[in-house]
């Protein structure tokens, strides 16, 4: 080792590659123009002679780009819009705008556009792509990027997070379709690789359970994603298993629509033989045949509040000043957690059970859905 | 052989081909910009010429950011994600990925993600949000920016662009009409700013020619935007007027969304008191009460076509290699105009006029509504 400090040239020149690449290579926001394997080299060379980069490439970073990168897993689904609109409408009021990237559920499509948001130096990320192991979040912590998560939360990591209290709406509906008469309620669960997957499905169970009720795993089916073709794929499971069941709450609105289509294929009446309950109460859901019952939350505020807590992040605002960048303090700080509460809007698709189905109740009945 | 190293020039000029085409053909990532014939040619050089490729010159190569930007009107139209989804798709077969943003009509929030968009560096943008006179259209095509307009077309700018035949669609929907039987027919006119606005009233005029009735211009109102709410707003218009209608056409979805809520409040019933069109069939129009006629166009198409001429335009291929970049012949080369055709998809919400109001037709009937 040299008695003077390692530089980048060094680095490049042992790794022989420019000292332009070695730059790029070893700084996160600009790694993904250089390729894999030349980034990999030249991060093993910094690490083997012990590079520590100036601290004043970091302050470079801190130039602020005045853009936020956005990451949605579904633009086809209407939730996202208005939470969108609430994000950049709050951005908008300090000059901040919004590059929105739709990842269609593809964690290659993801991680693509999550770094080239990186290379275009956004300062910061809202996230509503979250998954429950998820590697570009590990990442995004290593790096200390400003990160939200909206919707989807995740545990073991120290980013703030906005969304509704899942479990609690999901006993909400249960409630509802309980008060309503309904005691073979079926349960179109969401992916679980993603938080809403599971709170959702513990509200259901719990909300049967406070009713006097028993989960019953025949009744239970789980969609791959949030899509109206993963509604359809389940409600067809649904209808072939041997159980009856009078009512179906599905994880969301997305899959509540893929089961209208199926059961109208059946039909089946909604909500004259089958009640159907929906979560999100997103855009058009109102005005679908019949509008659908389902869980509603501020969508807009979601967007304005993570918007606010991102900027909050990105200033570094709520860390002490002193200690501001130290990620051993960010992490001490208790990390902010907003569920907004719920609130079931009863619409048309939910109606007391059948006379025949609760006459016919526990008897295998042939005609009943899921016969 | 020179005794310096050969360049990429070197290669370049003994292929006949701009160094610029020659350096994209030497790059696998960027060869697909390239013509397949254009890439043999220059590889069969480099290969003869002894050219090595300086890890340098690849660097600069790939000062690409392979992203582009997109700029649509309204993220709650559900008609923008499948075309996002198509532009996506084409684009990421070659390494791209698009960033979004909202403008939400607002031409100063417009024009802010737009800079911030160029300063990001983006290689192109597709824009959903052109108006007729457009600042933002001047500045581009000044800046020789690589720019392709989706949905809306622009006059008398050097811009590809994709849409659907818009006349010939709102044809369709008045020959649908009058074939049902209707005489009186109102019409949500959108904003008169951007094309579609225009191009689809024309095409309603039109086809009130054509099936031999006289337009009446008290039964034609005018949105301010493609929103619900002025979809409302015009429809009440409608309902004030003295005249009777007995179908109405919407220059879009969203407006006909509106026109669906005011009838549902006035208690007219449709189709059977009075019929809705629309136009673009956008997703979930087809599960709304009663399921909307509308006219139909391959959205996901549109963005994949999109996609593909804007990076033809990036990468200048259909531009001769010696001239490439030069504007003066950009623009002597001609502009692509790609209309998709419409089709018309009759669902619920046409019907033929109610008896009573073609017996009452021309005679003011006080309950027809308009009246």
């Amino acid at each position: 080792m040299p008695d003077r400090p390692v530089t980048i040239r060094d680095v490049a020149a042992a790794a022989r590659v420019h000292p332009a690449t070695a730059s790029r290579a070893m700084n996160p926001e600009t790694r993904v123009l250089v390729s894999d394997k030349t980034a990999r080299r030249v991060l093993r060379v910094a690490k083997s002679l012990g590079y520590r980069p100036n601290p004043m490439a970091r302050t470079l970073r801190t130039r602020r780009s005045h853009t936020v990168g956005v990451l949605i897993p579904d633009l086809t689904n209407p939730l996202f819009p208005p939470i969108i609109r609430g994000l950049e409408d709050r951005l908008a009021d300090v000059g901040y705008v919004a590059l929105i990237g739709n990842t269609d559920g593809d964690s290659r499509r993801e991680r693509l556009v999550f770094d080239q948001m990186r290379a275009r130096h956004v300062d910061g990320f809202v996230l509503a792509t979250a998954r429950l192991a998820d590697p570009l979040l590990a990442e995004a912590e290593r790096d200390e990027l400003p990160v939200v998560l909206v919707n989807r939360v995740t545990e073991g990591y120290s980013f703030p997070a906005v969304s509704v209290d899942n479990e609690c709406g999901s006993q909400l509906v249960v409630s509802h379709l309980v008060k309503l008469g309904h005691r073979r309620i079926a349960y179109i669960a969401g992916p679980q690789d993603v938080s809403t997957g599971p709170s959702r499905l513990r509200g259901f169970t719990a909300g049967l359970e406070s009713g006097g009720l028993t989960p019953n795993p025949d009744l239970i089916t789980y969609a791959q994603s949030y899509s109206i073709q993963e509604g359809v794929r389940c409600t067809r499971e649904l209808l072939r298993t041997r159980e009856p069941w009078s009512a179906v709450a599905a994880a969301n609105d997305m899959l509540a629509v893929g089961c209208y289509a199926v059961l109208e294929e059946a039909r089946l009446r909604c909500p004259e033989d089958v009640s159907v309950v929906g979560f999100n109460n997103m855009p058009f859901i109102d005005r679908l045949r019949p509008p659908l019952t389902s869980v509603s939350f501020p969508h807009y505020q979601v967007g304005t509040e993570a918007a606010q807590l991102l900027l909050e992040r990105i200033s570094g605002k709520g860390v002490d000043a002193g200690t501001q960048g130290d990620p051993a303090d960010a992490q001490a700080r208790p990390v902010k957690l907003l569920l907004l509460a719920p609130e079931l809007i009863v619409r048309g698709s939910t109606a007391a059970p059948p006379c025949r189905q609760t006459v016919r109740e526990g008897q295998q009945a042939d005609t009943a859905p899921g016969a």
